[in-house]
């Protein structure tokens, strides 16, 4: 078995997957990330969507005491009531409109929660629209069901990125099922206001399309209010719109694999038998991590959301100070997202900021149509630490 | 949001969904556990695949461990390294040949493992040859990418199960892709020989199928060894055969939900992409629990297994001695599938066996083709529980 890893076999084998398996791409921060670790310097690491917090110790304490309660057996496919509950009275309080447990669905990552939306909304031979730049795994999850992921660039000028209406109906096929739009924007910090919302949500009723609304970084919003505008706000319950959410970033838990999916109570059956045939469901004992975390968590959150308020203001004023950057000023999420006047090649760009500034960004590349000549910083740390890290940066750019 | 649940619009939600979602099948298993639950009587619940221990003490503390640790941040795609290689060194002990951590890939569950290898084989449009009776999760999983279970059910006679290479050869079309195999098989318990696997194996090679081999019950054996007979027996690595497990069964880890795809090398990629696209890996607290079950887990698997064939051989008995019962003794796995003659209508005798019984059991047309006939009962248990359990069926079967 082993020794075959050597031989000509593999490649026969690989030939003989299903397409959408061969296909499916890796992921474009990885090669970055394999190269600043192989630096011989110290790396900062600022290209993952991660903080450097590890989970906070109340949480972790909720998951121990699952586990020595016994909490090892199998337990509900939607998830346990106490998590659903829970979240319905996070949803309620945070949207200001009533939610109940059936609305919600506990899934084994955020991105679990992506690929079961996506195979209820789309199948073989069918398109999603995907405004690019963003998160890349989306575009790749929708190639792994057969279906066609169609990037529709999003506009960058004087006011930063913005959604082209015109471009995205233009889009639309008779194969389009939906629009996949992450509001507040990884890697672009552009969010989606109450108009953008509206408007989406019009052509989606016009065309017959789902709207899958990933909120991921609802709270890590720099505006007005306690969370980014939502299509919470302005749909209609029987609107067909199915959100994806996760536990990774406003309660430091990437690593746990833990989300959820919103979504209208009669859904919760197809809901169900889809994680029955993927995951069958998230341990108990994790779940209650969940539930610590959401009726315990909300100092941390506001902790997190203050320092990424301030590492924001600390890499935004820094860069901007560069002329050569160019950035729209991020309205959430916790990236900045940049490009540098007369660098053609950000992967290049990224190699020497290694080298030579010991910081380790994500080139734009991997974030799809629109991104080639950007960089991504997350800035989801200590303010000190993206002080130097800026300071590198510019160091690198001026050298 | 939540009142909408009230109202018509959700059957127009369910039918814009896709097909494959819309029409995965609900668990054939769950409406008799949802009878038992809402039952006035204590129900001794053997209708799911789960023994009654919870994890050992030490599995559960090297997660804790892991946790305290601060393990709580994005890990390997493929799996931690320590995993990967208490892995290699388990398979080389057991199987008697060389493997390295590049063989293994750590999943969200063996089920996830199975959704993920589906994925590499086949495509919308495609065929999988499933031999049935067996578990229904493989087909519908099948049946979420497009592709088509097509159900082959085994002969049942004076030797047991037997599998019936005729009928699966006569079964491949042009569009079939793959022989999804368990053995040990649940919920029958007949297990594969040296010659079965011979056999299909040369029948994969002739006609390029892939052959999914599910070993999770490898351990539960009643023969000679420590481990049922196995395709790495009898393949060469070049075999286009991938294997699925979990840690849920030896290790009653059945909650964790973890398991581990075994494949050759030249995979690696395809299937990181596959788990980037779907859970982005299992927590690395998590898998420290996976190393320990692996390292010192040996003595907990072995007094499982005597506790099964004790099981085994009460239930056996017991049931041997009904006239009217008819089954063949599991040659591996931890249930017992049988049928009762004069009773065609298998569904009312599970229900009477809660009413009357006190006893959940599994109806077997939950398993495909060929199970329509039998009852399933899971003997992962105290035997004196079973001694118990089977003492009620005889009664209710005499009464």
């Amino acid at each position: 078995m082993a020794n075959a890893a050597r031989s000509d076999s593999g490649d026969n084998l690989v030939q003989a997957l299903s397409a959408p398996a061969r296909l499916a791409p890796e992921s474009g921060i990885v090669e970055v990330m394999n190269y600043g670790r192989r630096s011989c310097r110290a790396v900062m690491p600022l290209w993952a969507g991660e903080g450097d917090l590890p989970t906070p110790a109340f949480i972790q304490e909720a998951a121990a005491e699952g586990l020595r309660r016994g909490e090892t057996f199998y337990t509900w496919q939607r998830g346990i009531p106490d998590l659903r509950q829970a979240l319905a009275g996070y949803h309620t309080r945070l949207y200001g409109k009533p939610f109940e447990p059936e609305n919600f669905y506990i899934t084994g990552s955020g991105m679990q929660a992506i690929q079961i939306v996506l195979a209820m909304v789309a199948q073989d031979g069918d398109e999603v629209l995907i405004p690019t730049p963003t998160w890349p795994n989306a575009a790749a999850a929708t190639g792994v069901i057969g279906a066609r992921a169609v990037e529709i660039p999003m506009t960058f000028g004087n006011a930063g990125w913005t959604l082209d209406f015109e471009r995205i109906e233009q889009a639309i096929t008779p194969k389009t099922r939906a629009l996949f739009l992450v509001s507040p924007s990884n890697p672009t910090g552009w969010t989606a206001t109450l108009e953008d919302l509206r408007h989406t949500l019009a052509m989606a009723r016009k065309h017959g399309l789902w709207i899958v609304a990933d909120e991921t970084y609802a709270r890590f919003w720099y505006g007005e209010g306690e969370r980014a505008p939502s299509y919470l706000d302005v749909m209609e319950p029987e609107d067909r719109v199915l959100f994806v959410n996760t536990f990774s970033k406003n309660w430091a838990m990437t690593g746990w694999r833990m989300g959820w999916i919103l979504a209208h109570p009669s859904l919760g059956q197809v809901i169900e038998n889809l994680i029955q045939y993927s995951t069958s469901g998230v341990a108990q004992f994790m779940q209650r991590a969940g539930v610590a975390a959401i009726e315990h968590g909300e100092d941390f959150v506001a902790q997190q959301i203050a320092r990424s308020r301030e590492s924001r203001d600390i890499i935004t004023t820094a860069l901007g100070a560069s002329p050569r950057v160019r950035f729209g000023a991020p309205q959430g999420a916790f990236y900045l997202f940049f490009s540098v006047d007369g660098v053609k090649d950000m992967r290049q760009l990224a190699f020497r900021l290694i080298d030579e500034g010991g910081v380790g960004l994500a080139p734009g590349t991997a974030f799809g149509a629109g991104g080639d000549n950007y960089l991504r910083i997350c800035f989801a740390r200590n303010p000190e630490h993206i002080r130097q890290a800026a300071a590198s940066i510019v160091k690198v750019l001026e050298s």
